[in-house]
């Protein structure tokens, strides 16, 4: 089984709350960035076009779902390693899992399901097949 | 059957993205003001104290989980309904169901589980009964 | 001299740090807030068109500047009440000032500036003069 | 003249507006996470207690006032570079100036000062002189 893709994040003060711990809604960004980090890793960008000739098309990949369950609080300065994998391709869809860490500590598990969608001015976005030197990269950490 | 908790929140320019739509992490954001909205409504505070007597102790319901499922964007200026149901009581723990609409669509479906705990200062969290007030509040809104 | 215009926001549990207050950065998303609800309040939207013919193209305001001097801390739960001043209008600029308070204790002051926009897709915004019936929106905070 | 503090950021698409560039508010977020890390590269830490023999004081540094302006945007991905220097020290006060680079180009131009005060539950934070740590520190980084 390949090892998951690895992303360290320290928690900053603002991504804390009242209760001095990072707050609930955070933790979905961390993924997030996490994913994007992947992403980057295997040679996507945000930026990255669905038609190289139209440099206002985009490929981007709207959520479908997102879930997180916490098992233990994360605090400022804390220094976090969240770690991806791919749990399920779809032809269009990916559904990423991530798993929290403070050094041993598993602080949470989440998963979140994107859709691959075609971005075009002016054009309602549609779903459209993952390519395949996106499905050639996600497959590098499937679980 | 009961009906709902409603609460009305306008989308801010800050809740958007660079897609053009409220950011997935946001509408976490929104399911919280609207869960704090209903604990207002049944006579609830985020200063409410745990022991009348020791003005440094509080309840408070840290997440267990989290989630959401997105049907449709939601957008700058639009005016969301978010509907709150109790879905489940236990003895410490609480888990609500959220609708997200714009007028008749529904944009997004979530649900969150909080345990009620005690804070005292210098004391680790540790899960508490629900208060018999609370209780009797939140099973106006049970679904 | 005319009234302000004022807007009122409950401070969300979210926009909170481990400080126990309102993170001095969510002061600036207040008051964005509320000059938008300015905004709306004279007839404007987000959504405008620059070109009433062109569904793409939109007037905005990218920020010059801001700032903001704090003078007591917000809390969860406070109900904020945030006036709003037009400072100073240039022929495409405007300077809105911001007092916060909460009841009768100011909590904050500050200011910003933006500088009214033509966006066109594929096309690097330029400064244009603020349109005739804003000017005569914004004239009626004017300080 | 002494080499400013410089902080790597990468640019988070949450970071961003439906503008497709970097909320002006976030960008207070970023001076923060810069200030921090050069309270952390001289041995600061967000838990530093105020007294040795008490858990629970804290020292923190509640801000003053804070501005920003904005030359240029700031886009997803962007690596930005944040330079930070120690503008003027106060007895309990410290005003520092930040600089924004993408590359060679300056974004944006900010400041921010804080006061230096003691946390102690139950007690209203009072000012208190900049510890001679601190102190020391600091001046590394003055302008």
């Amino acid at each position: 089984m390949p090892a998951p893709f690895a992303y360290r994040r320290l928690v900053q003060f603002a991504d804390t709350d009242m209760a001095g711990i990072v707050h609930f809604s955070v933790f979905f960004r961390y993924m997030e960035e996490a994913e994007h980090a992947l992403r980057r890793h295997i040679g996507m960008s945000i930026h990255d076009r669905f038609d190289p000739a139209d440099d206002r098309s985009r490929i981007a990949f709207p959520r479908v779902s997102a879930r997180c369950d916490y098992h233990s609080p994360a605090r400022c300065e804390d220094e976090l390693r969240i770690e991806v994998t791919v749990q399920k391709l779809g032809k269009s869809s990916v559904t990423y899992g991530f798993h929290i860490f403070r050094d041993e500590a598993e602080l949470a598990v989440g998963e979140m399901t994107s859709v691959c969608c075609c971005f075009r001015d002016g054009v309602k976005p549609r779903p459209t097949p993952l390519p395949d030197a996106v499905l050639a990269g996600l497959k590098q950490f499937a679980a």
